[in-house]
């Protein structure tokens, strides 16, 4: 179990990929596998679409923020929540689905998400590289209607999926916090000013992330996120818009 | 990597447990592993509460309809979307936070799901048998009272850990889809009847899902889960349950 141990010490994600494509029978292998991962009831809420055409590449770029790894991946997965199988079985086996609602979407995002995470695992110990792009629920309905997505279909994450380019061995593994900061004994424990200080301290004195403080002219690492990357106005636009865009593929919000 | 391949293959859920403990630094080296994982932005915007004490056990199993994998197991691992931390972070690093809003808990629960399935592909390669809860976010809020979790800490997946009973290697491996019924080529190919049919084809004839279909006084497997397992009053009342809860921990729906 060493080398095992010692792949999840020190996996990381990978954004650098070489032209070489990934053999479709290991593709499909590798998802096969994944689906073997748990899933809500038995019942396997999602879909995955494969995207490996350049033109079909090039047409998610843009719900991507065009960020390189998607026009650059030998493939690009988006795992999607999905009732919409589901649903057209009962109706035709007699049986009246009931879940067009928030809890039921929940339960798929969450099998959509197990079964990409167990990719991402398998992806990589085949030695391939991989890296959730963040912005699928951003952008989720121009992603739906690049991929087609029927009602009750809601892409939740993407992967870029290739062999890693050999830049991308260069690449530094994300600094993690300390267990501790993440980790509660029987009850949450409540961070005090010196916890949050002791959690975040290393992260701070990283030189990559003083950089980053310098480079976006902040006074803080904290800023850097609030002010450039996460900032709330933009987040609460996102908020809106995937709230939309969730109730009209079909799942209602409670009122 | 052949008996990895085997593992991702056969690997199935594990419900029945020995009464052998966890190694304390076993457990923790196995979450420390699982944080490795992808996390948005790097932000690892989660949290995992650790319960081993019997009586809080105790307290945690009617939150989860008293099954009995939450008392019998040697551990309860409650993984929650945890924007608290990273809160306080920024109002301690003079950095104003805006994360109160939808997509803000979208992005936490996928963090909090991600290291959750990962934490489930290390147990079981160390020998140990995990089972997802699905019942997390049903009673999230009576979940927070026990484990006490403040604002901006919403429970959203419980991984029951322990090492398997004899009796749990003769459980049955569940029955998946057809690869070709959850993958889909560069678009999504929406589903004709046959295509349904030939998707749940396998599932409906096994010997074990007809029993469970005659058990339960039903015409169809599916109607077991619109009727019996899944009904839509039930899930509609707990979609209106954690929107009020989500609400309540701090996570504002759009209007």
């Amino acid at each position: 179990m060493n080398n095992i141990d010692e792949y999840f010490e020190h996996r990381q994600t990978v954004r650098q990929y070489s032209d070489k494509p990934i053999e479709p029978e290991l593709l499909n292998h590798m998802i096969e596998a994944a689906a073997n991962a748990p899933t809500t009831g038995g019942m396997q809420l999602y879909s995955v679409v494969v995207t490996t055409s350049p033109e079909m590449k090039r047409r998610l770029a843009p719900c991507h923020f065009n960020q390189p790894m998607v026009t650059d991946a030998a493939a690009v997965l988006t795992f999607c929540a999905d009732f919409n199988r589901f649903e057209k079985w009962c109706v035709q086996s007699g049986a009246k689905p009931g879940f067009r609602n928030f809890e039921s979407l929940v339960s798929a995002m969450l099998d959509a998400t197990i079964v990409a995470q167990q990719f991402n695992t398998i992806a990589e110990l085949n030695g391939l590289g991989c890296c959730y792009i963040g912005t699928t629920t951003y952008n989720a309905q121009q992603i739906a209607q690049v991929l087609e997505l029927p009602q009750m279909v809601v892409p939740v994450v993407t992967l870029t999926v290739g062999y890693p380019s050999p830049e991308a061995k260069d690449a530094i593994k994300a600094e993690r916090l300390p267990l501790s900061a993440i980790v509660h004994s029987e009850k949450y424990r409540d961070y005090t000013p010196a916890d949050i200080t002791a959690a975040y301290a290393e992260k701070e004195r990283l030189e990559v992330n003083r950089q980053f403080v310098k480079d976006n002219g902040k006074q803080s690492l904290a800023q850097v996120f609030t002010d450039v990357r996460y900032p709330q106005s933009t987040s609460d636009t996102y908020s809106r818009l995937l709230r939309d865009f969730i109730a009209a593929q079909g799942y209602a919000f409670p009122e």
